[in-house]
């Protein structure tokens, strides 16, 4: 199916980036708004493999389910599964604009049978149910070439003052670190509902200091902001909390604390 | 040493809450801060076993560190390490006034040598470099009897519109809980800062992400907002992941991959 239909356009200017954005999970749908939003970026059409997520979108840029209908751009954002970015960039052949995928742990040699190609990584959790601030958003990016570079950056800098270039190397590691800071720590949070919920307690009573313990990061290093049992070596009160808790969070209890010895070398 | 200072009274209201403080440690300072601005809130007197951290707020309350001179008040906050509550509630006797303690982990029922005792626990992470805004602090509260505890929710109702009656059980596990989402937590961002330590990365590239993780909750249940490899069960980037790790790291990626999957029955 080819859906394709006129769009108002936006106004020309001589630095303006014309976009093509590929995929419409999380990634894509806030990397379309943010750029759409923006004078000097062009989102000249969305592409994606069903209608239902790009449709509502159909009087703002040019909706696409036809990979082979794809128009010229300066930038293609590939924002599709990781498994899925290979076999998109190969249908994507005999492009002038640079290939370039948002993903964290994908190395960017999987687009290198194109001339130009690079890493347009935001490092950030995208929920559709939430609005994210781009202003400080962090770009990771990488490319092919120098010119590449440059051209990524110049759109990087339309939506964030917060762009850093990392190769694949250090873009795995910081993935790795992002599961450590994101997917953990939600999980940690969700020991924390559990626990609550066990306890005839609602989960809201620990926002304040779910939200204090990520705030102090912003002044003080984790490492320099660590306190608690473990790390004061009080044996009586974690031996009090692992009485209490199931043999899987006693085995998650006993793991961290050794972690935090160890950390600070006990 | 006695030290007793005149200072300036403040005007007494009907409805004022006379209160000593002990101990000057980080609850300490930031309850007795938080209670010197209230103009219904009168911390007679703040006892610390050591002058230094005191000494600074002489023009503003009575300071001592002899517990022999301790004045008369409605309510007697204990604010010292867990292993010193007992002995300090000891040296109180002969008390009309409510004697609370401020712990986590310690039962009431370690003041019951008091007619009238409490637990006056506010549910934070405080540090002396970081202010904290008390208006939402979930104060968690405890007492020996009705009439001590309606008092002691009078002053929590003066400094926070978050209060919560919670037995010595419940204040326990919450306790657990606090360790998951406050120590535990912390110690993910440090493990994160080292990885972007180790790759030359700056950690505040993680910020954004350890912020937005954090404020989701106030939107959506943690359990629903849980993304990532674990959950999705990608083993491929699960392994990718584990080959990178040191071994005490591959430990704990394991132990919370497995955690996160048993949690949501995989």
């Amino acid at each position: 199916m080819q859906i394709i239909k006129k769009i108002r356009k936006k106004t020309t200017f001589s630095h303006m980036i014309k976009v093509v954005v590929l995929g419409a999970g999380n990634v894509g749908y806030h990397l379309f708004s943010a750029m759409h939003k923006h004078p000097q970026i062009n989102v000249v059409q969305w592409y994606n493999k069903s209608i239902s997520p790009i449709e509502p979108f159909e009087d703002q840029t040019v909706i696409t389910t036809d990979i082979n209908t794809i128009t010229t751009a300066d930038i293609y954002l590939i924002c599709v599964a990781d498994s899925a970015i290979a076999q998109l960039s190969n249908q994507l052949s005999h492009r002038k604009g640079i290939i370039a995928h948002t993903a964290g742990s994908i190395a960017m040699e999987q687009l290198n049978t194109h001339k130009h190609y690079g890493v347009f990584y935001p490092l950030q959790s995208f929920s559709k149910q939430r609005e994210i601030d781009f202003s400080n958003l962090p770009f990771c990016l990488e490319a092919s070439d120098q010119q590449s570079l440059n051209k990524l950056e110049q759109l990087a800098v339309y939506l964030s003052q917060n762009i850093h270039r990392v190769n694949s190397q250090q873009r795995k590691t910081l993935h790795i670190a992002a599961v450590f800071v994101n997917n953990f720590t939600n999980h940690l949070y969700a020991i924390g509902e559990k626990i609550c919920e066990e306890n005839d307690l609602p989960f809201a009573i620990l926002e304040p200091l779910i939200i204090e313990t990520a705030k102090k990061i912003e002044q003080l290093s984790p490492k320099d902001a660590q306190t608690g049992p473990a790390l004061r070596n009080d044996q009586k009160t974690i031996d009090n909390h692992l009485v209490q808790l199931s043999p899987n969070l006693e085995k998650l209890y006993n793991n961290l604390t050794q972690s935090i010895q160890q950390h600070y070398g006990q």
